[in-house]
């Protein structure tokens, strides 16, 4: 990938549309580690990223438990724990999203599994079936605070 | 919303999910155009951001397509267009996964259809069926240059 400060300058659905939607470098991070990548120098090749705003990303990502460090102090490795690797269906809708309005449809990257089958369009749905995003509505759940309820209420009223 | 700096104070899902992965705002005023929010205030109100970034991101999402502006000059309305719609999945999914890793599995907010049914989880799948991301692997796609063949080139080989 190019060193590049301008996300929208990749050729990279979702770089696209982190661009898009104004958001940063993180998710590029785990998508280089989804694609095996596991050394600093090989994301900081990937990514043309300065390399102390490349480490501070990184150290972030740990202390999220998004990625784990391993291997030696002086050559880490850094993999993909269970949380990480749970972000994979919100990373593969933005790059969906980014194929389909930023790529003119002509993904730069294509994600399949072991038998070569494409990964599905990612759609809304309950367990009757797919909904349209204009029919859906928000309510507050079992973690919301007053706060949140009030101001729930007030929308619907 | 409280007025706060800090993304992960809020009661918020998709706030959470993004000081997790290191994100800002702009998918949480997605978020409010999503739950009807049109007008400056509103959303100021919300988010409790500094009106000139705040002004900035709008302005911003409305650059990209993903809100139009409508109204009048002195009162605007801000409202979700198709391509900012069509990043609901993307949004679902950034929130479903704070529900899960950093709400303790207790929702904020729940999304609903129009019968009252709760919104599955999303998962990736081909159309044979559910996929595990261990088992997904990317490819070049139709749109990728030849630098991203190279460098998945390099991945693989």
């Amino acid at each position: 990938m190019p060193a590049k400060t301008d996300l929208s300058k990749f050729n990279c659905s979702l770089a696209q549309a982190l661009a898009a939607v104004g958001e940063g470098w993180t998710l590029l991070i785990l998508r280089d580690a989804f694609l095996g990548l596991s050394r600093f120098g090989e994301f900081q090749q990937s990514l043309g990223m300065a390399k102390n705003i490349l480490a501070a990303r990184l150290a972030h990502l740990v202390s999220h438990g998004i990625l784990e460090r391993d291997g030696t102090e002086k050559r880490p490795l850094y993999r993909v724990t269970d949380k990480g690797r749970d972000l994979f269906p919100a990373l593969a809708a933005l790059m969906q999203w980014g194929d389909r309005w930023t790529s003119g449809g002509k993904a730069p990257m294509r994600l399949i599994d072991e038998n070569g089958h494409a990964i599905a369009r990612i759609r809304l749905a309950t367990r009757r079936g797919p909904v349209d995003p204009r029919d859906i509505s928000f309510r507050p759940g079992p973690g919301a605070t007053l706060r949140t309820r009030h101001f729930m209420t007030r929308l619907s009223g």
